[in-house]
């Protein structure tokens, strides 16, 4: 979800500015965990509505929604670490994805579970120690890196033109 | 979770008692799904105290503290059907389990997903499209129901028994 379904780094340059005065640019975010560009992250992930009022990626809902008729799709975020992001999460995907049933919505801690065909992460952690297609979603802290085995998407129409099925 | 760690039958019989001055027999609820046995189900679930409140199973922690330690170890829920379940479990968890790190707790809808070596659940839906070794732990609604190819355990102390690695 974070960093490819919600724009998370929106939410951290807004709270970052309301807590500091400082407006972050995002080329002083590049190559960046989010922990390391925002010192204040964990007082921001712990708020009543850091996630709840993220925005979608652009085209996310369209394109989503067109997979989830041609894919059997899950949704899988790492949430355990932030427990009030448990509900918040599940509440934000009512709204902005209502087409995703609850059947398919997996919260989570670690990922090194999972097991599929293809993988859509930003995060290398995530991509590294699955076995199907693995597509890394660009974000800040993973632009400039070597994308390995990865296939590296810049947006969701790029999602859509790889994975639809005509 | 429910029904293998937590005692959530105890917690209907409880809410019943409350709801409806009514004490259930245990004798009543044999092969009834808890939805069947309980009419007001939902409204029991959806309280903000019903899974935070339930006892964990006689032995449960005990034994799984030591599987923790032989296995690589993962607690799944379904509780997507019921957000106000979602903090509860984790909170429970933190509070009976403490061993377990959040990186171990997966909270979702269906467990269609689940692949790995040995999965301990109540319900033959979670338990059947499972490929590895299935443990079924005796319920009442599972109760008097032919176990095919799952391997009944009546209590933590069996599935101690059965796992434990010398």
């Amino acid at each position: 979800m974070d960093g490819v379904l919600a724009n998370v780094y929106e939410q951290f340059i807004l709270f970052e500015q309301q807590h500091t005065g400082r407006t972050k640019r995002m080329e002083e975010l590049s190559g960046l965990l989010e922990r390391e560009a925002f010192p204040n992250h964990d007082l921001y992930v712990h708020s009543d509505n850091f996630f709840l009022d993220a925005k979608p990626m652009a085209g996310s809902p369209e394109v989503l929604s067109r997979l989830n008729d041609q894919y059997d799709l899950y949704i899988v975020s790492s949430a355990m670490e932030f427990p009030p992001s448990l509900l918040q999460k599940k509440r934000w995907l009512e709204i902005h994805f209502p087409f995703i049933h609850w059947k398919q919505i997996i919260l989570c801690g670690s990922k090194d579970f999972l097991v599929g065909d293809i993988l859509i992460d930003d995060h290398f952690k995530n991509l590294d120690p699955f076995q199907g297609t693995t597509l890394l979603f660009t974000q800040p802290h993973n632009i400039g890196r070597e994308v390995g085995r990865h296939l590296r998407v810049d947006d969701w129409q790029a999602i859509g033109e790889l994975l639809w099925k005509v």
